[in-house]
């Protein structure tokens, strides 16, 4: 085929990776050139770790070795754990490579913070400012201009999503958001651990590094930078709760969060607000009820599905966000990405409907 | 056996009466007198709608004739839907019954708010201020002296329970409560609809009723009950949001409560307060992490598990609350009532640890 | 679009339909011309119903119109309950309409043993003879020379597909085998019934219609048919036992056939044979470990996963079989069937691999 | 207390010690001395392990001090892997302590079956022929009197329950015997293993180790040994058919058995003779219908759940049994024994309902 899109997945081992093939799978414009898992799986078929992809993705998994890589492919898909992508990102880079990195190395625009967070030094501060940030929405005509896209976490894509309009027209006070947010097992990756053992995590739910888990700083970042930042308008950064829940199903996150209105705002003119600011969004779903919003929606699919609700009693609103968590809040994103920083149309390969039931 | 407590329950074709007589079969000092299920099932066996009970207990269903129950049996306790109890409680009463009620009916003391939450007008407006609300750790006394005790709904139970140590020694800003809260699927009865039909509600979460839930209003009341009232202390009445969430397990509800601290509390002495204000509590199990408050480690028992974590950020607490709605969320809750109502040792027949897992 | 071809489905608001519309979006030379379901959807939309299908199929739902609607397309996909489709298929029929019907209805070709299973009379005998039994695999010419297609039950379609091989060679003991099936819940169809209702079916497993399932003499139909039945190679009939049972899970059969190796048989022969059989096909996948074959390899694809084991203790087979029973097992082999009534390549559209997890 | 029967629990680290130490906190007249775990566990409280017991069985693990701890308890149960407990167990007997060993390491009486399925040679033989079976119904007398007892595993208790009746009465012809098993996750253990993370086990069911599952040969035994051994009545011995399939649920084992009938039993008899046999047993609950057996009316409790279908197609018939894996297949077994051993009533401590749902 001509004018197909060599790319590489770096990191195949897991959820993400897996996710990833399956859908570059059903892209008509892209041909996977290598998949790379970890050294010790190297020799092994795609499919002996991926089974769905049994006589779909039938070749070898090989050794990572970048320059042969970079030789052989357009862009590189990067589905490391975090600290591992640092250096292979940059080394990609510097062969002049399309990079598209899932960890969480390169969304944190501010070393310190990530310092701070990840309890190591990034070593290329520099990169930090050149990556854009994965989240088409709110990021198009960056992602689009960028070598490097970091691809957001699970939980900050549907929180920022939820968020950005109320944010954006600054209709919220910025220090009254809490996130209570509920993610399928899928999200805590395929390394077996007592927490995650079948009969551990089924009949189960349990709140989880509250106010200390990576993603917090992420989706402030990503909120602080949709708020408006000049003349009048200017708000109070952002800082804000954020409480995650392990839920026992495979894939999905709900995301339920709270805010308070600003004084001067009309709550009835909440609906044109929102519903306006996504108009025009492939890849997001408007309900005007919150029972609508349900991760069994999107098994599969690259949708964000979104509600608010305005409570009076409080003058807060409340807003369900869903996503499957490895499709819009990882490899279907990762595509989106991919999508408009070689210039095909965005949704192109990304339309499947999720699975129901 | 002598002494024994002769006891009726109506309404056992649902999962609470259900759980009522398989927690009062291990009750070494009851004997269950009568069950009483829907005309429909009239003449069926108990185990015919219960099968664990096979063999349990054994008798036929009776229809419900108060005057005979009424001098076959001590106390009744009543598991029927919403409004379907009203007249029941007065007539029982009338025949100098104790009564225990497991519906909404009798929880709210105003009969304004019933009417409005529950779109009737209560026709016992004297009964709802001789009702106690059957939350023994917060209204003991109350209990005791009681003919009459409304049984909290599941969600309340955990609700008011994680938050009354901070309204009780007024540590928090009164309007700035946000109960988000799971539940499995227990919860929403025996009837089946669309909603829990197996595959709509497995790998599945949403949120529903946002603010229109009719434990709103009975949270409110049972943290407001506990308020401090006089002095200098008089807090603001309590107006909080509440976010219940359908959730796929069986059996269990989890519980994130968040609320700001008043300026003028130190946050070091929390943990003082939170573990004194339930030291002697025999249900209360105080965790020190989040991580450790989870449903899965309640099922089938009485205990109601909590935990707070206070963060800096947002000068914020955030409690994570759980109980097996179906025990400490109804059944074992009122037979935790019943033994004090008749002078039993609170904790008679009710001190079985959980299934793990 | 040119030579897109036009159809209709019939009966949208089960899960079959709702497949049959999610796939049939996935395929690049199909026009959904319309979308029938019971009359009491009629006006509604599409996503109402299937809310996975949001701003994917967004029209509205029509009423039944039999002649209105063979104008507007070229072939229908009836997913109608069982006896419903028995006029609408004649009707579309008599319009000279391709017809691939999903009930029951046109899978039994002997109306004497429909009218057993069934309890009513076949009203079209005759066409009976004309329905290809829509089993790709088996019958790919009858089905694509055929106006009318009725497609398996999902349990037949894995347990004729695991045990064709041995059959058809003559390998085992025609009367000793058993079928034990596991199937989500989903099979069951999408009308709430206690059985069905998440808290009994969940962490639950039963048999039900040991000996009387409907599926049963359609799985002796198919797997006769493909016994040899000249020279000196015929068979005794095949009479089989087939124990169903109700698994907690959405979508997928497990089904493990076990049979008596003819005492001619050299099992060494076995493996050569089993994979010959089906080395062509495109949706057959042989493993060699039974632990390989699990539906949740196959959530979403048309794949049928196989395997077999060999047991000298006991000289049997015993076969490990897996589909999705909403795709293989009713909307994926429809299309399949379809392709080939029309002539488009047997794959198209039908080629996503199933989600992992 | 006084007579007070002491145990100490050997292995309390797993469900299985786990589910002890929970059924020994409701028995009325045993007091648990001492809980040990893994030597990684030690110092740790029972309730960092098993937080469903927090609260109820407080105090810290033990190292394993045999000497001390023999003279510290009455009894003691083992309940660790396979081919750990060959060693203490004969030093406990030295120690003439009574020993109920819930490994498979006293199981088997033929110490060349034992070394065949277990890759080792049995160090005590001699012990071997000492232990009991602890299969209280079939082997009620030999467990009262023996010091040791051997646990049945989960899948032989059952699976032997199910058939014994058919078997004792030489009803069935002894090689037609298929047992087709469904397992919950917790019967593999508390190791975590990819196999049994919460994504890959979760909407998931495979078969494992066809025809070479250790509780084969275990089954046979079981059988052959409730088989008439003289007269004109002697059976060829048992040889079976076994598949395990591990199931998405956390407790319960559902096994479906197929047999096919002498040709000289006259079908109408089954009934009475199957009743007959377990009509006085209290832990068996025999029903008319397959529909009701079923592992979720069994969470927690010591009964086994039987029925049996005969089918005049093949001359079969199908038996569904069911069991809570810990209990009747483990640790209730286990007390069952301890009751008998040391004259207490067969069912003190062991009558708790299931939880349902």
């Amino acid at each position: 085929m001509t004018n197909q899109l060599r790319v590489a997945v770096v990191g195949a081992s897991g959820y993400t990776g897996g996710e990833l093939l399956r859908l570059l799978s059903l892209h008509p414009q892209v041909t996977i050139g290598q998949v790379v898992a970890s050294s010790k799986s190297e020799g092994l078929s795609v499919s002996s770790l991926l089974p769905n992809l049994t006589n779909i993705i039938d070749f070898q998994l090989s050794p990572l070795n970048i320059p042969a890589l970079a030789k052989d492919v357009d862009l590189i898909f990067l589905s490391l754990p975090h600290t591992q992508s640092l250096h292979p990102v940059a080394e990609f880079l510097s062969h002049k490579k399309l990079v598209i990195d899932l960890s969480a190395d390169y969304r944190l625009q501010d070393p310190q913070v990530y310092e701070q967070w990840y309890q190591t030094t990034h070593p290329y501060p520099d990169l930090l400012q050149q990556a854009a940030y994965g989240l088409p929405e709110l990021h198009r005509s960056a992602i689009a201009k960028s070598q490097l896209v970091a691809v957001p976490g699970c939980y900050p894509t549907v929180a920022i999503l939820q968020l950005a309009p109320f944010v954006a027209q600054r209709l919220i006070e910025p220090g009254s958001i809490i996130i209570d947010s509920k993610s399928g097992v899928s999200g805590a990756g395929r390394s077996p651990a007592l927490g995650f053992h079948f009969p551990e995590a089924h009949e189960a739910i349990h709140a989880y590094k509250i106010g200390t888990h990576r993603h917090l700083p992420e989706i402030e970042q990503g909120l602080n930078s949709v708020a408006p930042t000049s003349g009048t308008d200017v708000s109070d950064p952002i800082s804000l709760m954020f409480t995650p829940h392990l839920l026992p199903i495979n894939r999905g996150i709900l995301s339920t969060a709270y805010a308070k209105l600003q004084s001067n705002i009309d709550p009835s003119e909440l609906e044109n607000i929102y519903q306006h600011f996504y108009q025009d969004e492939p890849f997001i779903r408007v309900f005007p009820k919150a029972e609508a919003v349900n991760p069994r929606n999107l098994r599969g699919a690259n949708f964000c599905d979104l509600s608010y609700t305005y409570t009076a009693r409080t003058n807060h609103v409340i807003s369900s966000g869903a996503i499957d968590n490895l499709v819009k809040g990882a490899a279907g994103q990762a595509i989106q990405c991919m999508n408009l920083m070689v210039g095909f149309p965005e949704t192109l390969g990304l339309t499947s409907p999720g699975l129901f039931p």
